[in-house]
C-alpha cells in the first residue's frame, strides 16, 4: 500500500466500516420492503389445488417485460431503475380550455416566476418584494388611502376579514345582495353568521342585482345607525350578475348612513371596474386565483381608514384574520405575521406587472369586449342569460340558460369528456338550469371564440339545434370591431 | 377585386373598421401612459452650461424613486437590490395562438419534464432512458428492423444523414420530388449538392406531389442502376404537398431497382401515416419541434438494415454525422458519441408516453381530421389551396392562397400584431402569395375553431370580404361528426 | 474571549482577515463597473435655465443606447419591445444553501409537478387526486383511524383546528408545554387565549423540554376532568427542542385522564418519528413547507375518532376552521369545501410519492443521523446547543448558542450576505444568542457538510476562533458510517 | 321540443351524430389496446388445465386494488383514470451533487427562462432577442471585432467549425497540443482528419501542455507557411491542463507566421480568463452546457475577421456548418439559417444577464479560488494532480490521480450510489487511474466544500485512508480569504 504523506487517518479511524454498511444496508432492506407495497402491483397467481396472491415489485415485473435496461458495460449496474411514467390524470390531446369563472388560466410568465425553491423569507430579499407588492395592489382596488393585506390562503377564507375584521359579532350586518339566490352571498352570509353576526338579508331573486330600493328603505328607517355595515358582492359569480356599487354609495350618502361598505370583489377586481377611493368602499377582497390570474391560495384584502378605524375596537373573535397581526409586522418593516408561500409572491408580481404592462384600463376594456361577445354568442344560439337585466351583465362570467329538455350538466360533461373544455356547472337553485362560461383573467379574443365555437358543438351534441358557427359569428363581429393592436407589437 | 365565391360578407358588414381601429388605440395610448409610469426611469439633471452625460445605477434610481426597500428594522440592508422584471419581449395578454408549421405547442406535461437540472449523462440513468427511448422511437417510423439514432441538432443538420451516411459522394442521387417548386426539397438538394453528389432533380411546380410519372422513366431508363438513392420530401412544409411514398415503393419494385429510398419526413412522421417497413424506406427522419411537438434540438433519424450495410462501405465525408460513431457507444451500452441534451430526453420520453397514451393511430386520426377540417374552412371562405389536387392535401400543413390584391406578409403580421397569433409565412416563390396554417402536434379541436375564427378576422382586416363564422362551421361540423371522446375521460 | 475547549484554531491561522476581505472587494468593485455599463441607464438631461424633471421611457432608452433591434428587412417593425430582464432580487452565484427550519428545499420532481396550468377542480380528476391524498397522508401521520383534511393555508393558520374544532371556548386546555420559553408554544397559546379558551400553561425553561413532572401534578389534581385538552408541540422550532410524546400518553392513561391530546407537528411529522394511533393522539397537524419539503400553502390535519366525536359537540367560533364543511363534501365525493390549489395537490401527490419510494422510516433515519451529524459538529466547535438534555435533541433544527461576545444575528447575516447560506435566527428570548440550522426535509449528507462548512468559515469571519474542517470531520465521520447505499442505484 | 328562435340549424344539419360517434369510437378502442400493449403490467395466472398469460390494464389493476376513485356522486363518471406516477429513474434524497467537467449546473433562472413554450422564429421576436445575444456573446470571447454564431447543436459538432469554415482540406493543420495524451485534443484531430486535413501533431504525455519548443520548432522550419493553422485546445478537460495561449500568440508573431490560430476554449470560456482579440485568436468556440451553465444544444463560435477572409475561399465539404448561410440571414436580420431552439435563446439571454450581473472577471476570479481551493484539498489528501506543472493547473476541472491500488472508477460509482455525488471518470489513457472534480459553472464555495467532503467519505469508502476534513480545512482557509461579498447583498 502507498503511503500516504499528509491528511491520512489514523488506523482506529477506518474501523467502522463493516459495522456502518451493515447499519446502512437494514434500512435499504426496509426501503425495499415499502417500496414494493406501495408501487406495485401484484398478481394473482394460479395453479395447484388454490390460488394464492404473491406480490411482484415493479422491478421485477419491468424487467420481465424488457422495460428495464441491464447494461451490459457500463460502469455500474441499475437493475432497480423505476420507470419514468408521466402520464396525467385524464389526460386528452391538445390544452385544456379553460372557461370556468376560477380559477383561470395562468399566464406563462407567471408559471415561470412561480417555478422555484423556497427562500428563507426571513432574509431581507422578501421584505423588499412584498413591500413594491403592497404598494401595487392597491392599484387594482383603485385607491391610494387603503391599507393591503396579502392572506396566505383562499378568498373564501378571506371573506371573513371584512366582518370579522371591523364589527362586533353584536351590531348587525345588512348585505344588501341578491340573497337567497346566489351562491357566494350564501356563503358570505352563513360565515357571518357563524361569526354571530346578527345579519338582515335583503332578497332578491336569482339573476337579478341588488334590490337598491329595499336598501334605500332599510337604511332610511335606521335613524339609529344600528345597522354597522351594508355588505355586497360586487360580481355574482354564479349568476352572472354585476351590482352597481356607485349607486350604493350614493345611498348611503343620501341617508348620511355611517355604515361599512364591505365589498366581495372575488371575481370583479382586475376585470370589471372597481373604484374603493371614490365610491368609498371600506374593505374589499380579491383571490389570486381570479382576474389576477394565479394559482389559489392568496387572498387580497385592502382596508379604508374608516375600516382600519373600526378595526381598533371590533371585538369579533379573530385569530388568523387579524389585521393587528400583519400592522405589527409592517411597522418592523418584514411584513409577514405568518410564513408566506415565496412562489406565490413571485408569481403576484408578475402578474402585477403584466397588468400594469397592458394597463389597468386596457385590461377592463379587454373583459369588457370578451363579455360583450359571449353575451352577443348567447343570443346567436337563441338562449337567454340568466342575468335578467342588461344593466347587470357581468364582463367576466356569464350564466347561459338551457332549454327545460336539457340537462345542463350534461353540457358541462361533454364540454370535458370530448373537446377538453371546462365550463363551470351551474350552482344550488340553477343546477342542471344554467352553465357557466368564465371569461376572465390572462385570455384573449381566440381563446374565447374557440371555446365558443366547443359550445356550440357540445350544444348539438346534447340535442339542442344551433347553427354551428351562429355565435362564433357574432361574437366575431363584436370583437372584430373593438380589439386594440398589441400596443408592444405595432 | 376578385369576386370571391363562399362565405362572403355582404358589403355593410365590412363597415366599422375604422372606427374599430381608433376605439382601440384610446386605451392603447392609456396603457402607454401607465407603463410609463411604472417602468420608468429618469433621469438627472443637469444644469448650468452644457450638458454633462450622467451614469446613474438602476439601485441609486430606485432608491431616488423610493421603489427599493430600505428596512427600517430589518437585520441586514438591502439597499442596492436588483428591480425584478419579468416582462417578455412584446407581450400580449392571453396564449399565443401557435400555428406555424413548426415549432409546435409544446405539451405541458413535456414543459414539466424537461424543466429539471443537468446531470452527469455517463451515470447508469441516462444509458437506461436512453435505450427505452431507442426501443420506442422505432415505433413511431412503424419499424421493427430498422435502426434508430437520436441527432443532438436540427432536422435540417439531421438531413444530412440519409445521404451522407449511405452513399459515396459519386454516385447520383435522384430526388424525386416537386423540385425546383418546394423550399425544402430545395434546402435539401442544396445540401448534397455540397457534399459532391451529383443530383438529379425531378421538377414539378409548386403544389404538386412528385411526378411519378417522370421518376418511372428515369428508373426504366437507369438498367446500369447508376442511380443509389431516391430522396424524396413525404411533406412538403413549405406548400402543404402529401406525397405518395407506397406509389415510390411500388415503382422500384416494378422495375427491380435497388435505389435505397430517403426520406424527409420531418412534418409528417407521427402525425401522417408513415411505414417505413411496410413501404421499404431506407432511411427516414424527423425533427423533435414538428408533430413530436417538443422543443427544436433533435433529429432523429431511421435506418434499414439495407441502409446500414450500405453504410459501412460509404465514402461521403463525415465527421459528425456518422452512424459508426453511435454504433460504437451502441455496443458500448453507453449510446452517446456526444453529450446529449439531459432535458431534450426526458422530453422525447414524455413526447413519446403521450403519443402512446393517445395511441399513434388516434393521433394520426386526429390530424386527419384537423386537416380535412382546416380545408373546408378554407372553401367556405372561397380561397384556394396552394396544394393543386386532392391525394397531395398535406393533413399538417394547409398553404391558402390569397386573392391578388392582397399581400399574405400582410395576413400574417396582422395576425400577429392584433390577435396573437402566428401563422406561417409564403415561403420563396410563393412569398406573398400564400400563408400557411400548421396543424400539426399536440393540438386538439378548439384551438384550431379558435384559429381559424382569427383568420377570418384577419382576412376581414386585411380587405377580403369573409364572411365571419363561415369557415368556422365548415370546419366544425366535420369536427363534431368525428371527434372522438376522450378515453380516459369516459 | 471565551476560552473554547475543542476545535480551535491557533492565532496564526486566524490572520488573512484583513487581506482576504480587501482583495474579495476589488472584483466587487469591478462587478459594480460592469454592471452599471450593461444594466442601467442614463440620462443626460440638459439644461438652460432651471432644471426639469423628465420622464423618458425604457424603449426610448434603449433605441438610444443601440439595444433595441429596429430589423431592417424583417416583415414586421418591432419597435417598442420590452427589454427582457431576469434577475432576481439580490442575486449571487451558485445555490442558496437554505438552512432556516422552514420553508425548507423543494425537491425538483415537487417543482416540476407544481409547473402547471390551473385546472377545473370541479371536474373528476381533482376528486381522484384528492382521494388518492387523502389515503396516503394518513401514512404520514401512521394512523389508520384518523380522518385528515388538507386546508388551503399555512400552518399557522392550521393549529387553530385542533382547539378549535374539538372543544367549545370555556373549558380550559392545558399545553404541557414548555411555555414562555419556545415561540412557536407561545403563538398558540395566544391563539387559543384569543378563542376564549382558558389556557392553563406550565411553564419551562427555553432549551427544555415539556416539564412531565408539573404534567403529572396537574393531572393528578383535575379529578372532575375539567381539563379538556393537553396541547403539546411536538417539536420546538426556535429551540431545537422535541418532545417525548409517548410518555404524555402514559401520563393521561396513568391517570385515566380522558382529556384529548393536541399535537403541534408542523416541525416533526414526516421527519422525527410520530404514531398518531400509537400514542393516542387525538389531533395533529403539520404544514407543507417543512418536512414534506413542498411551498407552503397547505396545512394538513388528522383527527382521531375521538376527536371527530368531540367535534360534532364543541362549541367554539368556526368559520374556515371547521371540519364539518369538509366532510359534507367527503360524503358527495368531491372533497372540496374551498377551492384548493391544483399546484399543491400535484406538489404534495409527488412530495408523498418520493417519501414512499425512499421509505418513511428511512426518511427518519436519514434525519436521525443528520441531526446527529450537526450536534457533533457543534460539540467539536466548541459550542453549546440551546436544548439542555440529549433526550431533547431534534433531529429536524439545532439551535446553536453562540458565544456571549457574539451576535448571532451576525451569523446569520454573514452567511448570507458572503456565501449564500440561510440559516435561522434566534427568535424573542433568544434572539441575539442562538442561530439555527435547519436540517429537515428532501436533504442528503453532502448538503449538509456544505452547510457546516460554511457556518466555520462564518464563525471564524463573526471572530470566534473555530478550527475549519474539525465540524465537518466530526460529522463525516458519523455520516460515512450510517449513510445507507441509495438503493435504486445498487 | 322548445322551438329556437335564433341561430337554429336545419334538419339536414344534425344528420351525422349517430356515424360520427361510432367512428369516433373505434379508434378510442384501438387507443385502449395500445395503452394496455404499453403501459402495464399484468398478470394474472390462471389456473385450470395450463397457465395461461392475460394482460389486464392498469386501470383494471388500480380498480381492483381500490386505488381508483369512482366518486359516487361526482357528475361524471372517471373509471378509467390513469395513475400519476412521479418517481424519476434512480431517485435519491436530496440534490444530485454534479461535479463533472459539463454538462455543470443550471442556475434557476436559467431553467426558469427556459420553461416556455415554443414561439413562431419568424416573428420579430426572436430576430430582437437574438440580435442582443449576438452582441452580448462577443463580450464572452473579449472581442469586439469578432463575428459571433449561435450553433444549434453540441459542443463536438461545432468543433467541426474552426477548420472547416476556413481552411481548405489540404493545407495542413498543426494541432499544437498535448496530443495523443488528451482526450478531447484527439477527438479534434480525428474530426479534422476525417474532413482530410493533413494533421501534423505535436505530442505531449497526458497532464502535461502543449510543447511550445516543438511548436516553436515546426514553425520555424515551416518558411514556405505550408501551415494554414494552429489548433489547440484551451483547456483539456480530461487531464486538467490549461495551455498558455498568450504564448503560442507570441511564438508565431516572433516567426511572423501567418497561421490562424484556432481555439478549443469549451471547457474554458466564461471560466478561465481569454482575450480573443488580444492574443489574436481566429476562431474560438465554447458550448452551452459548460462555463455558460446551461442545457447541451448550443455551440457558440467567434471568428476574427481574418478567418472570416479566410472562410470566403475555404474549400472544404460544408454543409450544416457554413459561416455564410449565417452570413446571409445576419444581412437579412432575421439571423437564422436554421431553426433554432426558443428555449435556449432565452436561457442564453438569462445565462448572459446573470454573467454580466456578477461581473465577468468576478467569474473567472470565482473560479480562480474554486479551482485553487480544489488543488489545495487534494494536497492536504496526500493526492497528486494528474497536471504535471502549477502553471497548467485549470481552473475548471481537477484530475486527481488514486494510488495504484484503488481503481478510480470505483471512486465514481461510490460517489454517486452512495453520497449522490457525480464526479467524472478518467477517460481514454487515465481510465481507472484519475477522478476529476469539475468545479465549473454557476457553482459557489459551500458547493464545492459539500462535494470535496463527500470525496474524502468516498476516498475512505474504497479503502484509501484519508483524514476526514482534512481537504475540506485546507480549501475552506483558502476561500474564506478571497471570497468576496455579495455585492447585492451588502
Amino acid at each position: 500500500m502507498a503511503a500516504p504523506t499528509a491528511g491520512v487517518a489514523a488506523k482506529d479511524e477506518l474501523v467502522g466500516e463493516g459495522a456502518g454498511a451493515s447499519a446502512a444496508r437494514a434500512p435499504a432492506a426496509e426501503a425495499a420492503t415499502t417500496r414494493t407495497a406501495q408501487a406495485i402491483f401484484l398478481i394473482s397467481i394460479a395453479g395447484g389445488e388454490k390460488e394464492r396472491l404473491i406480490l411482484i415489485s415493479w422491478q421485477l415485473l419491468l424487467l420481465l417485460l424488457g422495460v428495464v435496461h441491464r447494461p451490459e458495460e457500463g460502469f455500474i449496474g441499475c437493475g432497480n431503475a423505476l420507470p419514468f411514467v408521466t402520464m396525467d390524470f385524464v389526460y386528452g390531446p391538445g390544452k385544456n380550455h379553460l372557461f370556468v369563472p376560477g380559477p383561470v388560466n395562468i399566464p406563462e410568465p407567471v408559471i415561470r416566476a412561480m417555478n422555484r425553491n423556497n427562500e428563507d423569507y426571513r432574509s431581507p430579499a422578501i421584505p423588499a418584494l412584498t413591500k413594491t407588492l403592497l404598494e401595487d395592489v392597491k392599484k387594482i382596488f383603485k385607491t391610494t388611502s387603503g391599507t393591503p393585506f396579502l392572506i396566505p390562503t383562499t378568498g373564501t377564507a378571506s371573506s371573513i376579514h371584512p366582518s370579522a375584521c371591523t364589527t362586533a359579532p353584536v351590531p348587525h350586518q345588512l348585505p344588501s345582495n341578491n340573497q337567497f339566490l346566489d351562491q357566494f352571498s350564501l356563503l358570505w352570509i352563513d360565515q357571518q353568521q357563524r361569526l354571530n353576526f346578527r345579519v338582515d338579508v335583503i332578497e332578491s331573486e336569482w339573476g337579478r342585482g341588488a334590490d337598491l330600493d329595499a336598501l334605500a328603505s332599510k337604511l332610511e328607517a335606521d335613524r339609529s345607525h344600528t345597522i354597522k355595515a351594508v355588505c355586497i358582492v360586487h360580481n355574482e359569480t354564479a349568476t352572472g350578475v354585476t351590482n352597481d356599487l356607485a349607486a350604493v354609495r350614493k345611498l348611503l350618502d343620501g341617508y348620511r348612513h355611517p355604515a361599512l361598505v364591505l365589498v366581495d370583489g372575488v371575481s370583479s377586481i382586475c376585470a370589471i371596474d372597481f373604484r374603493m377611493d371614490e365610491w368609498g368602499v371600506d374593505v374589499a377582497l380579491t383571490g389570486s386565483q381570479k382576474a389576477l390570474s394565479m394559482p389559489t391560495g392568496m387572498g387580497i384584502v385592502c382596508a379604508s381608514p374608516k375600516a382600519m378605524e373600526a378595526a381598533k375596537t371590533a371585538k369579533s373573535v379573530r385569530v388568523f384574520f387579524d389585521w393587528n397581526d400583519y400592522l405589527k409586522f409592517y411597522k418592523l418593516g418584514t411584513f409577514w405575521p405568518y410564513t408566506p408561500s415565496i412562489q406565490l409572491l413571485y408569481g403576484l408580481r408578475t402578474a402585477l406587472d403584466l397588468l400594469f404592462e397592458e394597463g389597468l384600463d386596457n385590461v377592463i376594456a379587454r373583459h369588457s369586449r370578451l363579455g360583450k361577445a359571449t353575451r352577443l354568442a348567447v343570443e346567436a344560439w337563441g338562449l337567454k342569460n340568466c342575468t335578467q337585466r342588461e344593466d347587470w351583465f357581468s364582463d367576466t362570467v356569464t350564466a347561459v340558460v338551457v332549454p327545460p329538455y336539457i340537462n345542463s350538466a350534461d353540457v358541462v360533461k361533454r364540454a370535458w369528456t370530448r373537446y377538453n373544455l371546462s365550463l363551470g356547472l351551474g350552482l344550488n337553485k340553477v343546477a342542471g338550469k344554467v352553465f357557466r362560461i368564465g371569461h376572465l383573467g390572462n385570455l384573449n379574443e381566440l381563446q374565447l371564440l374557440g371555446c365558443l365555437s366547443g359550445v356550440e358543438m357540445v350544444l348539438r351534441d346534447v340535442g339542442y339545434p344551433v347553427k354551428l358557427g351562429s355565435g362564433v359569428a357574432a361574437a366575431a363581429a363584436h370583437l372584430r370591431n373593438t380589439t386594440p393592436m398589441i400596443t408592444s407589437r405595432i
